[in-house]
């Protein structure tokens, strides 16, 4: 397949990636595919499979600076196929944009920075060019990017700066980089009081009042305003069940889950310990006893503007005509575990379609992504 | 069957009333069985049936004062029969009890209160023994007593006081009558928001927080401090559901169900209205939909201390040496519509066992409880 492929072609290339069916877990040879293009332009290559995941580190020169990629090329399942207009895993190229699941979360972004990579490899680098390119961002992201930077650590490899490859322009191409993102928690909390009968209410001890008024008062605590690049933290209350159809019965047991985005006043742990007490304060009240299961499944991180930022943002401006909007919105990506390695920011595609049926990504906002990927790595060498 | 069968033995007729598998809406032999003793003393008998529902109307003597008994025949199911010592329709007296479905709820009463009336019968009555016996009070009693009542007022027949022969005793018998009974309403509050991502909130309208909210504040409310023969009345808040396993979805939907047991302070139509303001009011706060659907399944009713209870007081004091609580605890019964006709009071054995595996009924409670009807029949017309 490689043989005739145009590695400089980032739109065959995400087409060609596309093809490979790499749902999470499985590499559906993506990964084989780029790390064959890669090794014939002298990367050396190594994959770093961890429990049953497919992980691939590339690098092209050995001196520093080294300016690092990380993307993946593992893709969410595609729901019903008969409701897609093509096939899933078709890459076909028409009406200007290359179709199927993950052209645009985000092989197009591996596809762009790889073959602005290999470009630069051609004519030449003062530094080295790092790869870290995974198969588990989209699954339980255990073994994947942090698989690969624990490898690197152990084998004392390392980079300066990483750029992300998600699709992070919002309205249009170019209009937003990352350069942090909010922490996520998700907990549940679990009341139980004493079952009894409806009639009788002192006989039983009925765990959703207590329950309910605790729900009321985390949804209307004001976590913080904001901060200096973050928006305010939210808590969303995402279901309180009981299950209990009986309406003669008052139930022993009912819970509460609720997910916490939270910016860089606060971490998971500090959070988690608020929620505790809350819950504490709750159970003295009322009797009832409050069980908290939390789990922090990522702190909030920040890439304050610096050096990183400003490359990507000229490199953007060259291309658009405009600087795009430094960001910390959006769920997590493995931004998250790079930020613990080097400085890191995010730059790619509009996320439309994104997860979605006829997931799709514009030829044109291909080469164009390729082409402020190539600045920002001429522009680091420089 | 009732040609062997000894009218005035309460606890052989318990035993084959037991036999007859009535479990609501099956009339299972029962009223045919009691309408063949009846008519054999000289009782006028009617078959009452709605439907699909089997009720009885018996009455011995045309003039005033007539004195009424309301009981039921039918048995909730038996559940797993395998669970059950003896089987449920064995009707078996062993141990010194009558055991089956229905032993205690309530056939012993029905029982207890043909032969007190047949014996008192067969001496005389100055006035009338009226028998309302319904098939349909374990299930929706929409077409029980309703239907014997409504068919006494088409046809001018009346009772001046009515003894309803649930077992109300609690530790032991004859500990309590009950003169009235709280009424009972079933509500669910349904609460309709904006779906949305949970990392962003305020794209969405979470219907959680103002339902948690409305709940604790119901729930915190209190309705009343009891009246004088009732006890406060009661909220209980019996279950929230949502059904929202994904953490990073705030609902749309999410709902609440709330019992209100009450007292002769309120009315059903008042607590709705209280109940349809608060939603109101936190619709209002919130910008979230309330939807509520009640159901008054039974208003609450008092028949005041006077004639009646007197007169079971004293019979039960006579018997036991003790005079019983005067109570209107509990859920709700066929006394309910009974009250709406004429003074109503509630008597029978202990109740222990009712609707429980193993149910059963001690032989000499039966043999008491007779002997306390039979007082009152007779003290009545003295
Ligand atoms: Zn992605
Ligand atoms: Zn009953």
């Amino acid at each position: 397949m490689s043989a005739e492929l145009d590695p400089l072609d980032p739109v065959a290339l995400t087409s060609a990636l596309v093809r490979c069916a790499s749902v999470t877990p499985e590499e559906g040879g993506a990964l084989v595919l780029l790390q064959g293009l890669l090794e014939a332009e002298g990367f050396r290559c190594t994959r770093v499979d961890r429990n049953g995941i497919a992980n691939l580190y590339a690098r092209f020169g050995e001196q520093g600076p080294a300016l690092g990629f990380n993307g993946h090329t593992d893709v969410v399942p595609t729901g019903d196929v008969s409701a897609w207009t093509r096939p899933p895993f078709s890459g076909e190229i028409a009406e200007g944009k290359v179709w199927g699941r993950g052209a645009c979360d985000m092989k197009s972004g591996v596809a762009a920075w790889v073959s602005a990579a290999i470009a630069a490899a051609r004519g030449g680098v003062r530094g080295s060019l790092v790869l870290m390119i995974t198969g588990d961002e989209e699954g339980d992201a255990r073994d994947g990017t942090v698989a690969l930077l624990d490898w690197m650590d152990a084998q004392g490899e390392r980079v300066d700066h990483c750029v992300v490859g998600e699709p992070t322009s919002r309205q249009g191409f170019g209009d937003m980089v990352k350069i942090g993102r909010r922490g996520s928690l998700n907990a549940r909390i679990i009341a139980r009081g004493r079952q009894g009968h409806s009639a009788y209410p002192h006989m039983a001890l009925n765990p959703l009042p207590a329950l309910a008024g605790l729900c009321a008062r985390l949804a209307a605590h004001e976590l913080d305003a904001g901060t200096d690049h973050f928006q305010a933290s939210t808590l969303a209350l995402t279901s309180i069940d009981t299950g209990n159809m009986a309406t003669n019965v008052i139930p022993a047991e009912a819970s509460a889950r609720l997910n916490i985005r939270f910016n860089d006043a606060h971490d998971g742990a500090g959070l988690v310990a608020w929620l505790e007490a809350e819950a504490a304060k709750a159970a003295e009240e009322s009797g009832v006893g409050f069980e908290l299961r939390a789990r922090v499944s990522g702190e909030s991180f920040l890439t304050p503007p610096g050096r990183l930022s400003d490359l990507l943002s000229a490199a953007i401006e060259a291309e658009t005509g405009a600087a795009p909007e430094l960001s910390t919105s959006g769920g997590t990506s493995d931004a998250r575990f790079v930020k613990a390695h080097c400085p890191v920011a995010e730059f790619g595609l509009t996320g439309l379609t994104m997860h979605q049926t006829d997931e799709y990504a514009p030829v044109d906002e291909i080469e164009r992504l390729r082409a402020v990927y190539a600045r920002v790595i001429a522009a680091y060498f420089a």
